[in-house]
C-alpha cells in the first residue's frame, strides 16, 4: 500500500457537474505516478471536505500527503482558509509530513496552456 | 484600430493579488494576437465589470467579443450569471458579435498542464 498521497484541493460548488474536471484532473495525475494515492478534497459545498480526507488516511498508515491546491489565484481561500486548515491537521496528526504546492493557476506551465487555448478561442 | 476583442472573464476576489495570473494571462494572450484587444472583466468584487468593460468597447467601435471564462470548472456562475449577462449584453448592444467559449479548466491541454504541474508538485 502506497504510505504516500497527493491532495488535489478544489472550491467546490453547488452544481455536480463543476468537479468533473478535478476529477479528470485527479485520474491523469494519478495514472501517472506510483506508490502514491491520488484523491480530490473540497474547501466547502462538496465532499469529502480536507480534514476528513487526511483523518481517512491517516487513519490507513498514509505518512506523507502534498496537497495542490487547483485553484486560480492566490485569494484569501490559499491565504487564510487553507493554512489555518492545515496548521490544524498539523496538530491533530502529528505523525503526518505535510506540504503545500503553490496554487495551479500560477504554474508557467499552467498559464501557458490557459492562453493557448484563449487564442485558439479566437479562430 | 482593432474592432474585435478578447475578453478574459474571471471570477474577482478580496485580494488584490489574486488577479496576478490573470493578467499575466492577459499580457502573454496579448502577446500573440493580432488586431485584437485582450482585457480582463470580473464578475464580482474586482473591476471592471463585463458589462462595463463590453460598453468601454462598444463606445470605442469594437463590433465583435469573444468571451473565455478563466474558471476552471462549470458551476452556477458560468451556468447562470455569465449567460444571463451575456443576454442582457445582447439586448443592449444589439450591434455587437458577443461569443462565449468554455471555461479554460475543462480544456485538454490546460487539464494536461495542471497534470504535470501535479505531478511535479511530488517530487
Amino acid at each position: 500500500m502506497a504510505s504516500r498521497a497527493l491532495i488535489l484541493f478544489a472550491h467546490g460548488a453547488r452544481s455536480a457537474g463543476w468537479a468533473e474536471p478535478f476529477e479528470r484532473l485527479r485520474d491523469m495525475t494519478a495514472a501517472r505516478v506510483d506508490d502514491c494515492e491520488v484523491s480530490l478534497a473540497f474547501l466547502e459545498l462538496m465532499a469529502p471536505s480536507l480534514p476528513d480526507e487526511v483523518a481517512a488516511m491517516a487513519a490507513r498508515g498514509i505518512t506523507r500527503i502534498s496537497i495542490v491546491p487547483v485553484f486560480l489565484g492566490l485569494g484569501g481561500h490559499l491565504q487564510r482558509d487553507l493554512p489555518a486548515l492545515v496548521e490544524r491537521l498539523r496538530t491533530q496528526h502529528p505523525q503526518l509530513s505535510i506540504d503545500v504546492a503553490g496554487p495551479v493557476g500560477e504554474d508557467a506551465g499552467v498559464l501557458a496552456a490557459m492562453a493557448d487555448y484563449c487564442v485558439t478561442s479566437l479562430s
